[in-house]
This record gives C-alpha cells, structure tokens and sequence, in this order.
C-alpha cells in the first residue's frame, strides 16, 4: 500500500520522480533540508538568466532520482548493491548539499569564514543521524567514503557523479541554454562497476565527451558569465562592508541570525564548541539576505548604501575579462577616479574598484574518469578518446576580471 | 546598429527574446520593474510543485515576446497598426501587472485593503510617464481601453490575451504540467481582426477549446490546488495575525516598509494623498514577506509563532475540499479540539481552523472570443464549437473548503 | 549479465525503451514484426505534416513501454500480477496491432475485403505462437479479453489503454501539434485496479478530461484533417481503380505479392483455408504500393494515370468538409464538369468526383473509464467531471465531404 | 492579404514555418521538390534508430527557415542584402539538396556512377530555371558562389552553413541523440558579416566549439554509427549485385526507372546529352528501392537472394570497427569460411566479407570559421578557442571496419 501520496515529486526534467521509502520522505520533510527550498541553486545567476530561480531543494531531489536510476542500472548488471546500500547511496546524495547557506558559491567564506560548506553538511548529517536513530550512518560513510565499495561514493562525488549530471542539466533547462544539456540517460544506461571503481562501457565515450565539453561551456556561459561574476561580487563586497560595519559596532537592519554572524568572526571550533551556532547558521538563506540588503540601501554609510542600490536596481559593475591580469596603472586609475567621483578613501574605493581572477579546468586528470574496454580493461577517458583533446581540457584556465562602477 | 547588446533575453520558453527598442530597454531597466524579480508569479505554489519559482519579471517579458509576435501575424494580414501603436501596445502589457505586490494573489487584501493591484498599476505607471517624459501616454490609453483600436486592448486584457497565453505556457512549463501546454504559436497564427475586434480564424476553433480547458486544468490542478490553497491560506493568516499584534501596539520584526503597512490600514485615498507611500510599496516583494516569517516563528504570540513555523517547516494546514458547504457542527467541532489542545480563545483557533470558498469559471461569456467563419460572419466560440458545453465552462464552478491543523 | 546490447532501443520520445526480455527481444526480431518498420503509423498523414512518417514498428515498442511502466505502478499499489501475466500482457501489446497492411486505416478493405486487420492480427499471433512454441498463450488469451484480470485486457485495449496514450503523445510529437500532448505519464501514476477493472484515482480526473479533449482536437486537426483525408481517398480510388482494371485482365506494374491481391478478391474463409495468403499478405507494406503508384503515373488508362500522377505530385482533391450532406445536385453538376473536361464515363468520373463521411466520437459511453473515488466508490468519467461535457463528447459527430479535382 | 493558407508548415523541431513568398511556394509544389518527401535524409539510419525517418523534404524546408532568420539578423546589423538577394539565397538553400537520389549517402556511387549528387542538382536548378523563367538565376549564382558577396553562399554552404545548423538539430531530433542537439537560434543571433565574410561574434566562440563537438558525436554515434554502415553496405551490395546480374541480361523485376539505371552505366556525358536521363532519375525514390529488395529476396541468385533477405528482415553483416587496417589473413579465413559454409566462389563472398574505412573530420581547416573580435579583428576559431583543440579537430580520423555475416 501507499503510504502517503506526497511521495511524488512534480520535476519538470525528468517528470515524476517517486520517493523511494519512508525516510527519505521523512527526511525531505526535515526543517533543515525544506530550508534548501529557501536557497538558490546558482544565487545571482537569474539577474543574467531570468528562470534560474530553481534552489538546492530541487537539485537535491533530481540527484537522488539519478541515483535511484543509477542503481537500478548497476543492477540489472548483477553489480551486487543491497537494499541497505542502495538507500543509503540514496541518501548520501540527497544530503550532499544540505550545508550550503544563501548565496553560497558567492558567499562561503564571508559569511562565516574558514569553514567549508562540505564541513558544515558534515555537522549537519551527524545532528540529522542522532533525530534519525543512527539510520543515516552507512549513508555519511559512503558520502565521507569510507565505504569499502568505493563506486557508491563515486556516484555522489566524482567527475562524472549523480551531482554533476543534475545540475548541468537543470541549470541548462531552467537557463534555457540548450548546449549544456547532458544525456544523462544514456550516461547513466552506460556505467558498469570494474574492480570496485565506477566505470563508462567504452560506448558511452562520445557521451562523457560531450558532457565534459557542455560542462565547459557551462562554467564560462552561465557559472562564471562575467555579468555573473559582477553581480556576486557586489554581494560579496555588500556583506564585506555590512560585516565590517558591524565589527566596528555600528548597528544594521537584519534579521537575528544575520545579525548574529555579522557581529562576530566564528571559527569552525566555535561551531564545534557551540552547537547553537549550527541551529543559528540553518536559519539563514536568501530571505535573511536580500531584505536585509534592500535596507541597507537606506543605509548612511555611503558606500554601503551605494553598493545596496546597485544590486537591488541590477545596476551592476562594469566589469572586463581577459585572459592575463589587469595593470596596477589600470587599477589605480580607476580607483582614483572613483575616489574624486565619490568623494571616498582609498579603502572604500576599493569595494568600487577591484581586479580578481576565476579558474575552472573542465576536467580533472587526478580523478579520473574510467572508460571500460570491450576487452576489459580500464583506460582514462583522456586516453580512449580518439580526439578531444583532455589534456588541454585538464590545463586550468584562468581569468582575469577588473571591476568598477558604470560611468566612470 | 545594435545599441546594447543586452538587448536579448534568454527565455527557456521562447529561446531569445529581443528587446524592440530603447524605451523597453529603459522600462525594463527601471527600479519599478526590476522589483518584479523579486516577485514570484506564483506565490507559494513552489511548495506544491518545486519549480514554479518563475517571477512577474519573466512573464512581463514574455507576455510582450507574444505580442511582439501577435503585432506582426497581424501586420501581415493587412491589419493596420503604426509603429507607436505597436510600441504602446508592447509598453502596455509589458507594465500590465506592473502594481502587483508579494504573494499578490493571497495577500492583496491583507497589506493593504481595499485597493487592487490594477489601482496600483495606474498609479505606477501615471508615474513612469512622468519619468519619461508622456512617451506612455498611448500605452495607458490602450491599457485603460480608450483607444479607438479595440483590438489592441483585447491582445492586452481579454479572454485570448497575450497575458493568458503566456502564464499559461509559463506556469506549465516550470510546474512541470506538461496538460497545461497551449499552442500560442498556432493561436497567435490564427489571430486577426474584423470590425475592429480580435478574433480567431475558424480553422484556429480547436486550438482555443484545448486553451480553455487546459486553462480549466491548471486552475484546479495549480492555481486552486488544495495544498496550494492551504499554504496561501496559512500566509494570508500570518499576516493578519501579524497587522492585528501590530495595530494593538506589538512591536514586530519586520524591514521598514513592511512595518508601515503592518502598522497602519491605508486607504485607497492615502495613497493618492500620500504618494510617499507608493514609493513604500514598490519596496516590499517576497523577501520582506519571507524574511520576517522566519523570525516571527520565535515571537511570544503562540499563534503567530505557531503559524509561521508551519509555513516554513511546510506543515501545511490539512484542508479538505469538496463541492457543498461544510457544516458549522463540524467547523466548530474543530474549533474547540484546537481551543482545548492549544490553549487558545476560539478568536485565536479560527486562525487554525477555518473555512472558506473558491471558484472559478474557464470561459466568461460576457467577454466572448470571437470566432470569424470563413463567410466572414463572427459567432461565439460558445456557439461556434460543436461538441464542447462552453456554457458549461461559463458557469462558475464553486469549491469549499476547510482548514485545520494536521493531527486534530 | 546483459545478454545483448541490442536490448536498448532509443525512442525521442520516452528515452531509452530497455527491452524486458529474451522472448520480447526474439518477438521484435522476427520478419513479421520488423514489416512494422515499413508501416507509417499514419499513413499519408505525412503530406500534411511532414515530419509524421513514424511507422507502427516505433509505436508497437513505444505502447510495450508504456505497459512496463503501467505494470510496475499497479505492482506497487499491490495489484497482484504474476511475472508470466506481466510478460504476456507486454507482448499482447507489442503484438496488437501485428495485422495492420500498408496504409491500413484507408486501404484496409481495398486490398483485402471483408476481414479486418484484427481478424490478420489473430491469425498472426496463432503462427507466432507455434513458431514460440506456445508462449504466447497467455498474451493471446489477455489480447482475446480471455484471461480473468480484465484490467490487463483493458491495458491493451479500452477507452484508456496504452496504445491510446502512446498513440496520442507519438502523434503529437511527430505532427509537432502541440495540443495532441498528453501526460501518459500522470495518467498511469493515477491507474488503480478495484473489482478486477482498471480505475483511474480521483485526483487524476483532470488528466482524464484533457486526454479525452486533445484526442478529439486530434482527430479533428490530424487524423479527420481533411487534406489527409483527400490524401487517403485518392490513394483508396487509385488502388480500387487497379483493382477493377486488374480483375479487368489489365496487366499492371506490380509487386507479386500486390499483383495477387489486385488480380483476386480473397475472403475470410480464403486466408483460413490457403496458409500461404497471409505469407504473402505479410510481404505488404508502404514500399509496394507506393512503388507501384509511381509507375501507374504512366499507365494508359486516364483514370488510373490521374489519380496517380495527382497523388506522387501532391496536387490532392479539393475537399470541402461540413456538418450536412451535400446535395445531389452539387455533386451531379460536379460531375458533370468533370466528364465534360476529362471525356470520362459518369463511372470513371466517379473517382474523381465522390461525397462521403467520417465520424468520430471522443467518448464511447458504452466502455467507460471508470473513476476510483475517495469513499472507494466507482464512477464514469462521464458523471465525475463536473464540469466537461462528456455526454456531448460521447456524441457521434459526423462530418460529410465533397472531393473534386482542383479547377473544376 | 495571405494568398494561400498552405503558406504554413508544421515543423516539430521549429513550430509554424511561413513561407515568404509565392515563388518559394510554386517551388515547394513542384514535382522535383515534392520528390524530397520520398527520400529520406538518413537512408536506414532508422533500423538503429527507428525515429530517423524525416526526409530532405523536412530538412530543405526546415533549412529554408533558418535562412530566413539569419537574413533578419543580418539585417539588422546593418548588412546590406537586398530583397532579391533575399529571396535568392533561400532559394539556393531551399533547392541546395534537390539532386540527391535514394538512400544517396549509401548509393551515390552505386546507381550512377561518376557523377556527383552535386552535378544533378546542378542540373535540375537549371530545369527549373527554365520553367520558371529564369527567376531563380540569383540562387543559382549563390549556389554556385558566383555572387559578390560571398556571405550569401556561405549561409548556404561552408562550415557553419544553415545545412549543417539544420541537420544537426534535425537528426538530434529524430533519433532522440539529445547530445546533438546545436543552439541553432543562439548561434544565428551571433552571425555578422565583416569583409565580405560571413563571420561569429567573440560571444558566441563556445557556441561554435559546441556545434563542433556535437557534429563529432552526431558522426560516430549516428552517421558512421556501426550498425548503420553495416546496413549500408548491405544495400550497396544489393545494388552492385544486382547491377552486376543486370549487365550479365539477368531479368530482375525492379520499376521502369530504376531497370533503366540497372541495365545501363551511365555517364556525366550521358546525362548531358540525353535529358531524358534526368526525367527518369528523378522517378527514383526510396520505394523503388526498397520495393525491388523485397521482390529480391526471392530471386534465384544465391547472393541476391541472401543479402536481400537479410535486409529486409534486418539481419545485418557482424561488423567490427577499429582504428587500424583489418590484417588480410583475417578476411581471407572469414572469406573461405564464407565460401563453404554457403558454396560461393571467393568474388560472390566478397559480397558478404569485406573490409573498408570511413573516415570524418569535425573541422575543415581549410575553410574557417571566422570569429570577429571585440577589436574587429577575424582569427579563426582554431586559433581563438583557449582550450579546444580545433587542429585536433581538423585532423581526419580513419576507422577501419570489417562485415561478414553473423554466426560465422
């Protein structure tokens, strides 16, 4: 009998996807993981792309739908998976993000600093597994991979893992930027476990080709779009400014537990000493930051209110990419300009004038990922292609962007 | 020459939508309409189903992509229309929903009563035609209907109108709903114009039955989905709630703009004393909304608390539908299991326990959609349909329901 | 272990079909289906819309997939199916429309008369049946409606069977008319079996109404378009026309296995008693009559030649189509214009000039689709919608037409 | 006023496709074009992929409109293209394939030899010049590259043509190979013309490298998919054999046009000097083929008979596909297995074991892709793509394949 008839969730990408028992049910119903319902999956990224407002909450589900498939895939090719194992994988990938915060890929480290989002899930599945009787152990085994079968945590982390093909192909269908889309069907119907490693049949090559390729083209389209990159970086410099400001005592409009991070510097062994400051961080997400930030555009710090106006009316940086970085001459220029134009020290141009860099490397030879031979072997998928060059695709490719403000 | 070369939008519906000229641009890029990101179309419905995060932005924009297209299929046809009609026509439903508020649909008259949201559309774009200088004076006209060119209103606001055909391929496509498509290309197509009304090519005659009872569809499938009501339902008590605590004095978390409307009931009339305040409701989206909930779950009012603890834990009210009233012996019977299980006066459980009514008819015949035969003459798409019972999807459907806490 | 990698068919439609079988796998492999390759679903429906030259091989796969899928949701709601009911109802429906001869919906009493493709489809199943050595009893029984669970019957064949919902949605998909979309995918969630019948769950009913109106728009727009209907008659008067000649003594360009059929008048009792006529009725398919057509453009008789050079060349009847008889005197002075242009006898005239007419109900209330309320009760779709028409669905509509050659 | 409502064609991949004028319309109809619907663009790619069954017919058409979208992108970038131009060049792209025969990639060589489907469609424009009176003389000099600006001809033929834009969006579309799936419309968003030269913008480089690596995949995953050569060599076979028993005065049932191209080896001289040549080449189609092979299978020539059987019941030729030559021991053992186990001399096995290679190169550095940079400088994409290996690309990779039939 159906237990419950919620268990099916309505995805646009892959139609109906049905929840595989009881406590995944129970464990999607979890106030920490409804939260991820509160956090965008790409932040800013719909100032460029209008539809990508999809969060953590419907990636997290469409990667445990591959998983499901996955599984049932190394199955039926007598890949030995008990049920235990296959919940467990299950969950692993559900859970993978549930320690990201708002706006996470822009604000990880300003938010709260020196402490990753991979150590804050960690904490996280460790308070879920007490609530949930110690049933999510083998599951944070495989995510931590401590499992002896080393394919299961490959699927929820590798180069070519459950995680990777979800978001690619949500993020192209909700940006509508078609060439990012994978088949992640005929990814999935390929996979075969050799020796334990997660491995494609040699069949699926030109697939993970054109996934390697479509992630690529992903990251400098849509991930790292300079006008994406703009506006992150303002929010950046927005809760730099508000962080600062709050240090120096003075006193900001924002929600409790905003407040709470914006007045004090946290080390993770405050998280670990104060398992109240967990409780506080899963109250954050993009609520807490965006009205907190529409204030501030009320603010009487100029450059805070500046840079708060700006995002709110999506009047970004000017921004300019290029392949080698920008001159100090360049730099200093603009930041004098800024200076005059606004009447502003040299520091607080400089949240108006900056120059950084990105990185992204479409694959990494380090792990790689293996493309199993019809006579058995295994190969590199950089090898047992004829063509693509991997090794250039392995190179990390490095920009560098300048920013300052429209007008100057 | 291209002036900007942001001028193309990414629709995952449309594929690029291209801006048609600078005014739009300059619209588009004022704070007014750059709020309506900030302003999902569909409320609350990403509770029900994940993906309908879609914002009023996104549907403006692609609300004037259709008509765009509809201005040229009928420029085609020898419809007369100078480029400022069409220019207008395009500004008027861009701006068309341009006054909506956060959660418009649930809390329209619970922020402010007694004042729609197409009252604050005029006054908004009153407005912007003063920032720019009377170059919307023909937009407001065909807005308003008082331009001689009916048919230019009708593609605006009608049974058939380019709003319509895009929410509804919008809400179908980030819902997932795959039954709510409805062919706009093949519509617009039949689209034309006889004594200066809009009307449809006979041959167009099952494309708009399929667009009325997919609009059905969605109704009781999306829009009036009872988790979906419930969850609407449930911020609509929030906020009253919360205006109650704050009007008898109670001091509440809340950003400034909210807070204003919290603590007073303004009147159709202050706003237009009063146009300050105008400006305050261009402030709020759904991040005042949202933010606020979150802290209001640790407010020492139980019921508020209790409330929005519910909205974002998504412990939903449990509602039942049906076609006929509920009795008052059961609403009551309710009422005091809550009073006694949380300790409330029966003032503070109608919050909990409640019910109310829906409705909705696919096809008013008052405004009729014009089907023009092939011997020129126009009948009513009621009368020119051979086998659907239009009068029946004219008739409007009633549904009640009730409210009470899961657990009762 | 995968005993062949063959065993995946991609289908643009649902993805990747994976095969469930060996028996399945043998069954596609075997000349009499493989035939279905060079069957379009839709005969001459592709002059319309080009893109429709899908063939009853891809449905007969997509409909099996379907079934899988309907299978394993019924499975988990405890329907009890044994893996032998499972097998057999997926090949009664891979084998159902086994007997369909090249474009069977408009030739199939032309080239064979008085016995219907259902009669072929059972004969078929019989030879397949010893060339399997029995194990196809079970399907057989299933597809005769002789098995007890007649919900597994109503899979293959009702009002809401899977050749229906993989029809509709292949249709759509290839004709692009958008409107045809069902979601087979919903629908089957929604399935249930209460009393031995097949049900649909109450919250499922919408999904029903739109799969009974984009099936009506269907057969309006695709199946009953009345230039493919023109199409179809052309094609039936040119094959009865090289029938008449043929029976004639005519000799005629033709396959052998066509030549047979146009030089003879096979009955029912012909087929049972000569085994090698369904050899080679098998033998027919799109190929040869098209060829055939092809080569009658050059024939002496001006009939045949017309119509033939007509139809290569695409230069159909006029049709004129409503909802009451043309009048005899329409069709006489129709007639009479064309024996006058083409020097014919009134007989051959009379294939050219031609009334007839077509109907179509969308609802067969006789064989209701039955709606599994929440009290437990059963319901006809017809009485649950509270809203739809279906009694006026369920209304025979007729449409009569007039065919005659352009430029008369 | 719309002079016909035929004007518009439903195309699955781009919705509604107008056609622009009256003379695209008259061509459309014309019999030499209307031949295109019965030759399909991918031959017997279909028994892989049973969806690929759209013809050049579709294809032409579909060409056709991104011509006419890429004309208004230009346009609108100020490139001067006058109307006739205009219609000139979708013209050229309409008719750019009107030469191919049946099964063309496979039996170009085979029907007739040396001479090219580029020759016949040569040909055939000029016909239709004539019968057009000389209206399509522009398209011709486009075609042909005999026009100034030499932009035109590359929209219709170089390596980022509207033929390529739509094949790949067509074929992705047919066979369900999502991977090939090209952002046509973002790619024609980014065409300008610099120098006289069709050219990219700078923003659209990952667009290009994506269309690069998508036609790589579509090659070895669809065209030069194995079992496809393998059905393709089958048929090549059938049609050498039976040409070979033809010459010999073997009488082999076949329709009229293809006896004549059967028992004759015509010449590029003969089809100048015979018009009538061309009259009968344009009656082939793939039913003349296929019908034929089916009649075949009865033949009494041993390899006929066998290889005909084969095909039509799609027991194709094992075929094994390497990267480098087939040792000659291997065949010649394969080949006198052959010779006993069926009783053929070695030249009537060499029938059903051979060894030959295809090869494919994703990118033609001799005719570049031009991207124009921000500081309107050209450079080709080889050179402009940070990380792409394009001289990878451009390096032609030879597969090695070897056929014998199964079981040996």
């Amino acid at each position: 009998m159906i237990s419950n008839k919620r268990k099916i969730i309505n995805d646009p990408i892959y139609g109906f996807v049905t929840l595989p028992d009881d406590l995944v049910y129970d464990l999607i119903n979890h106030p920490v993981f409804q939260r991820l319902r509160r956090i965008k999956q790409l932040g800013l990224t719909n100032l460029v792309y209008p539809g990508a407002l999809h969060t953590r909450f419907h990636h997290a589900i469409g990667a445990m739908y591959l998983m499901t498939e996955a599984i049932q895939v190394l199955k039926s090719k007598d890949v030995k998976i008990t049920d235990d194992e296959c919940r467990a994988a299950t969950i692993a990938i559900l859970l993978h993000d549930i320690g990201h915060g708002p706006f996470s890929h822009a604000l990880e480290h300003t938010i709260v600093k020196g402490i990753h989002h991979e150590d804050i899930s960690a904490m996280l599945m460790d308070e879920l597994n007490k609530v949930f009787k110690s049933k999510l152990s083998l599951a944070i085994k495989i995510f931590k991979n401590e499992h002896p079968k080393k394919f299961l945590h490959q699927l929820v982390s590798s180069q070519l893992d459950m995680d990777r093909l979800d978001y690619l192909n949500r993020d192209s269908f909700f940006t509508g930027v078609s060439e990012g889309v994978v088949s992640s069907d005929r990814i999935i119907k390929m996979l075969n476990v050799k020796d334990g490693q997660l491995v494609v049949e040699a069949k699926g090559i030109y697939s993970v080709e054109n996934f390697l390729i479509s992630r690529r083209l992903m990251y400098w389209q849509v991930y790292l779009h300079k006008t994406v990159l703009s506006a992150e970086k303002l929010l950046v410099n927005i809760l730099k400014r508000a962080k600062e400001l709050s240090l120096n005592g003075e006193d900001l409009f924002a929600t409790p537990a905003l407040s709470l991070f914006l007045k004090n510097n946290f080390s993770k062994k405050d998280f670990i000493n104060k398992p109240e400051l967990l409780q506080q961080f899963v109250l954050l997400d993009d609520y807490d930051i965006m009205a907190s930030v529409k204030v501030w555009m009320g603010h009487k710090d100029p450059v805070l209110s500046h840079l708060c106006g700006n995002l709110i009316d999506r009047n970004l940086y000017k921004i300019e990419l290029q392949n080698k970085k920008f001159s100090a001459t360049m730099e200093n220029q603009l930041l004098e300009k800024v200076m005059k134009k606004y009447k502003l020290t040299k520091k607080e141009a400089s949240y108006l004038v900056f120059t950084e860099s990105v990185n992204n490397s479409a694959y990494n030879s380090h792990f790689q990922i293996h493309i199993l031979q019809k006579n058995g072997a295994l190969i590199d998928v950089a090898k047992a292609s004829d063509q693509l060059n991997i090794k250039m695709l392995s190179k990390k490719v490095t920009k560098y962007f300048i920013c300052y403000p429209k007008g100057i």
